[in-house]
């Protein structure tokens, strides 16, 4: 027996707006502790990771531990017909993921459970020298911004500072922030704008983006609630830039 | 001479909005009483009629009845152009149907009116089991739900019940709707999702539907002005299932 | 050195979206009474003037006059990355046009400078009979109503009203407008739509546009702003019509 129920559509909405971007296909786990989801894209190069705490939800109830394993297109395709208001209801049958919606109506979408013969990966152990916070809004212009000369971005630490800088063809980009830490060791990794912008639908997820970065390191984009009962994490491999 | 006033372009703009996607050309007809419409599409699968009282209009003058052929598709080019505070004004001239847009400047549109052979059908007279209102927002998203799984719908009344749903390949949708209403009968008939979609563009003209349904009957929907003095009614032929 | 600061973003970005679709690339000259630029479009069909006083900016520094050449599109493409609360700052080193937006963090966008062999264009200097006022919005309506039954524009003066009109094959269109000037000499010239919807994108310069016309003289259509700290002034060819 699995039902969760949860009166937020949009934490839903907007964590599989940003993971069906980047995987086809995905398990989720769950069990009394609560729902999780680890995925990696084909190209090995974004890892997500997705958490829902038990005590997220206004119900939930997990009497053994079940993986859901669901095409998130399909999934992503239901979740937007969510609206804000609706108290969402997730639990399954033997062939099937089945999300409710209740308000006005009682809407009722299943989704077909699919095979996945692969076990879900775990996420790699990393250490990382800097770590510091950034507004999630500011985080998506920046990204914004550097995509009009480049189609890749160097992130780079100094003790000050956190800097998106881009050089291209017709003009260059440098996005400046004071982050306010207290840094010693300065990083700077270049990553794909377009795989990074995939991360970027989860913006409603949380205000606040944590960054994790070393040199030459994966970028470690973490999104964690307010009530700490969720988390969403992308692990995004850098760019190996040859010397010019 | 015929001229009519209107000082809520709205009501024109919804439904001539559903009624251009559904029939390429229309014959109003104007007398005393006001104006009406009646058209079939070309596939004769829906049928439309669109009365406006005379009560409705500010002004409305109609000395003999007259036909006003026009192609719904320029017609509905010029209506987008009114602004909801506009005042419109509806006259004809020899060789065209004039609309007049009043407000801060004086804008006016004549369409050439066309030749149109045949006479305009009837309505079908039909007997139905049952009928129920519902807000029309809720069935416009039950259609949408829908047609995230298929093309086509199924609409269910029971005792206490609408229920729309549809099975497709990836997914199921069920959506439950308590009417309210003392029905007897149960009905059920299913519809293309496109030719359903199609009406759903007059959702300004009112806020509430009222459904007419039996077995394998047409859909009767009928939008009808809190006022009583316009109304705007789509009848829709079922899709004939085979047994499986 | 030069150095200019402008609190309003929104000023750049709505000239040079309008000046972006006319003119592929800029000659801007800065000396120390402010900002301008004279351009001609490929087909000399249109002619854009635009003047931003020193007044106009928070900070403006130009120890001596100099050319500032940009490509428009690569322009606009920064331009649009501002924010309305961003200041805006405009700086040159030797071989680009830097602009800095600074808000929660500093952006800083450098394009490169092109070469331009020409000099820039002075405006003809032309005697207009008649010269008023129309709210802006009205007349980018009145534009949009004519588009919909003709790809030209008829603009008629007389001693009461500005006409707007154009036939079509399925519909005319005619939009009038009461100016409320003391004019004594008519006037009518015809212009191509597309081209005059190309000056009509810089919408958030001014409420007011001023519109001199004459007998198939060029359409001169002048937005100024409150302060009178700018000016954003079009010429457009008139098309010649042959008598039918």
């Amino acid at each position: 027996m699995f039902k969760a129920v949860l009166s937020d559509s949009n934490i839903l909405k907007t964590s599989f707006d940003a993971i069906s971007s980047i995987v086809d296909e995905v398990q989720m786990k769950a069990d009394s502790d609560g729902l999780r989801l680890d995925a990696l894209d084909r190209s090995h190069i974004t890892f997500v990771h997705l958490e829902f705490k038990s005590a997220l939800f206004d119900v939930y109830q997990c009497d053994e531990p079940l993986k859901i394993n669901v095409d998130t297109e399909e999934l992503m395709k239901v979740l937007k017909r969510a609206k804000s208001e609706d108290i969402v209801e997730l639990t399954v049958d033997e062939g099937n993921f089945i999300l409710t919606f209740e308000n006005e109506a009682r809407r009722t979408f299943k989704i077909r459970l699919i095979d996945i013969e692969y076990e879900a990966p775990s996420p790699p152990e990393l250490e990382y020298p800097t770590e510091f916070e950034i507004p999630f809004s500011l985080l998506k212009d920046s990204i914004q911004d550097i995509s009009i000369v480049s189609d890749k971005i160097a992130l780079i630490v100094d003790a000050d500072k956190l800097i998106a800088s881009a050089e291209g063809e017709f003009g260059d980009a440098k996005i400046e922030y004071l982050h306010g830490e207290k840094i010693t060791e300065n990083a700077k990794s270049v990553f794909s704008l377009e795989k990074i912008k995939e991360m970027l639908k989860a913006d409603k997820f949380s205000e606040t983006a944590v960054l994790k970065l070393g040199n030459d390191m994966p970028l470690n984009l973490s999104l964690k609630m307010v009530s700490e009962e969720g988390e969403l994490t992308f692990l995004l491999a850098p760019r190996i830039e040859s010397e010019e």
